[in-house]
């Protein structure tokens, strides 16, 4: 299957217009084809330095209401290479210096900036935000992640480095690792997952696994799933290898952290097993949990996978406000 | 009277060409009207979608040295609407990223960014900087707020609101509700009221009532005015309902705020006694001052109130730097 | 000598496409001639208030992991003035909003970060830094500071203001004032001063002298060199008075700060004293070390210096990128 057919038709892209990407289970997989081909688009035009002017005179409101480097630079990146303005809003946990500090509630945030902008692009702490953003937002909103919900971008990007280094999705066996509980990229990669013919190993330790609502989900689709903590076993059957960082931010009891934050390190020791041509990926930013040494294995592919983070947020900026068309 | 006349003279908009924007002390009622003219041409081209280059290669310093959001995103997204570019720095109490944390003055900080800039829009906790920043300044300066002193742009929203939900200004009788000692927008709200034909009714707990200096402004204007501490009866009065945020920043002692902050809450009781047509403000963030369920209310008109922050600072931007010429 | 002599032929201008700015002493004396051409080359356009679309489309990162104001706004306001774009990071010591919070190596960050821009900027508080940056990136990097490290752009304005100030370099007497053991900018600036036909007087308490290794190399270019911790013996010898900060940042001990910080402060007593025509410059910010009384003196030249910071950065940024073949 060659997966990128180029630009999509007008009635394609025209459903993405005013929708908002808040998760990816409200999608069908041909819509997630028409996401991939969009980001194809726009990376040939990057390739070719072409001078894009598709959102001349747009503002995009970058909201990120918790730490964040390479989605909300890669958002506003990807606005100013297709035309376009941004304002931006950044928090931390050690100082705010939005109007939430004042304790605005983010519903009367959002209905305010609204006014200011042609698309938001919003990150908060809390689980479920995506639900009292989307109600309040007249503009469409992408979703950058909402606690340990969901951060469907992350997962389009995923998948669109999955086909460019794969030349598809059908066939291949996924192993999941590290904090599959609280992950959020795992839980929406699960959800595109779940559209193709996939097997899937989850790789945690005990207390963090998978929430039991995404087994159900697997299953209603299908998927078989493997389960085990141990990384080397899994290493043998992957030809995809997601690992993700154990986050720190995410733990109540800091010494529970401590305990599990080491329990998965990959090395070449696993590499050296894996299946030829697997590839490893990583949402990034990682910190001991795959040694540098791996980084010149050729299937490294997870800084790749954070440089796809541009050409499919051009995609995703340019269908919902419609400039794509 | 139709408020909005279409765009002023070449001669009333150059008037602006170089000014600075304090506080509203300073202008005439004719002034302000020439501001409110501008605002509506701007939003005019807004909503017809209409791509503005009048500040195209200009740049905006936004400076916000106390949290923000309303006012800096408006004005940010205002140059940008302009066609225009924004540097922005922006601070707040836990952490400090700028010069100020190194020990550097105010008026140096200005006196620097003044070769980075075309125009500079202000915030800062110290009551009275606009007077420092004004002096070392050499590109016009817009005041956002100047600790508890002024914050111009706001009253001008405020007043553009009023005329385009009311109709006009004068006739009307004003409620201001809340922190009247420490609200700078109260503050800069009555210098363009007093303009007018109008009655006020001021509703604070007597800890938190206006200054006297604003007392003898209003006198010297021949304003009519009312004291209470009684929301529900000054609801029955008030054409325009303008409620505030206790502001817990302005408070040294916080069990005095904690005793303070819940004093005036407006609910639907309130609204069913507003004369026909009365309309709520609100400068927002708001915290539990108005309960949400009075958002539904048609004369609730808080959020429509900040969406015009972007026309009328739209419109301050090209007046001060000449570009709406 | 008219140092400024007009753009530079495209050969010497190539020579810096695609090439660091880590430190000065990577570069020949013609090649910080090319650098202050180009930058008076823009000076003259913005004097001529020339709309420039040299950078247009292109986006630069200003990452900034030690608070800036000066450093950072003169860069964007240069990116936004070239007619390019910008993407910012800021950190401060008080709260981090990037992936450096969550453990990221700065190398894996600038990896991920080279897919989003076309020039990066970037200040880190830690001493070396900019050879794990220079590694790491694939886009041209201007070093913006690595703790006690570098500052080589602060360095080049530095040199171009002596030239516009006194009309060249060669013959001069500098006195160099404050902590020149952890002062980055006096680091850089005698890397520049060491290609030219100078005298160096290092005025500094025993405890902040010049790193060893820097009284090495100007040995090595047999620039003359005496010491004092006389500010009122260096004041009448000095063509240059170059004061700096006693930077609280660089102290592990409070007490050993406050002990030295108000070591010296310069006033009209020291200006009294200036040779005809000596100018004063700091990279400011300052605290205290220059009395404001100062300021009013015609060769008080800090400000002016500050503002060349703008056509200086346009030039590396341009230079860097290949914008200004």
């Amino acid at each position: 299957m060659n997966f990128f057919t180029g630009k999509p038709s007008p009635e394609a892209l025209s459903f993405f217009k005013d929708r908002n990407i808040l998760d990816l289970a409200h999608f069908s997989k041909q819509e997630l084809e028409t996401i991939m081909n969009v980001a194809n688009y726009y990376e040939e035009s990057l390739n070719a330095k072409k001078r894009l002017h598709d959102m001349d005179g747009k503002i995009l409101a970058a909201l990120f209401f918790e730490p964040s480097t390479r989605t909300r630079l890669s958002f506003e990146a990807a606005m100013h290479r297709l035309g376009g303005n941004v304002i931006t809003v950044t928090e931390s946990a050690g100082a705010q210096t939005s109007s939430l500090a004042k304790g605005e509630t983010l519903s009367d945030s959002i209905t305010v900036i609204n006014a200011y902008c042609d698309v938001i692009a919003c990150r908060s702490p809390i689980h479920g935000a995506r639900l009292e953003i989307a109600q309040a937002a007249t503009v469409p909103v992408i979703n950058c992640g909402d606690g340990v919900g969901q951060h469907p971008s992350q997962a389009l990007l995923d998948i669109y480095t999955i086909i460019k280094e794969k030349g598809g999705i059908d066939g291949l066996t996924f192993a999941l690792v590290g904090d599959l509980k609280n992950g959020r990229t795992v839980h929406s990669l699960v959800d595109a997952l779940a559209m193709y013919d996939v097997k899937l190993i989850f790789v945690s330790p005990p207390e963090l696994k998978m929430p039991s609502f995404i087994y159900d989900k697997l299953a209603a689709n299908g998927i078989p799933i493997e389960e085990t903590d141990n990384l080397l076993y899994a290493s043998k059957k992957a030809d995809v290898l997601y690992m993700t960082r154990i986050q720190k931010e995410r733990f109540e009891d800091v010494q529970e952290y401590e305990r599990i934050k080491d329990v998965f390190i990959l090395t070449d020791l696993h590499v050296a097993l894996l299946p030829p041509g697997a590839i490893i990926l990583h949402p990034l930013p990682r910190v001991n949990e795959i040694v540098t040494d791996v980084d010149s294995y050729p299937g490294a592919a997870y800084f790749r996978q954070a440089a796809n983070g541009l050409p499919v947020r051009m995609a995703l900026l340019a269908l919902v406000t419609g400039c794509v068309l």
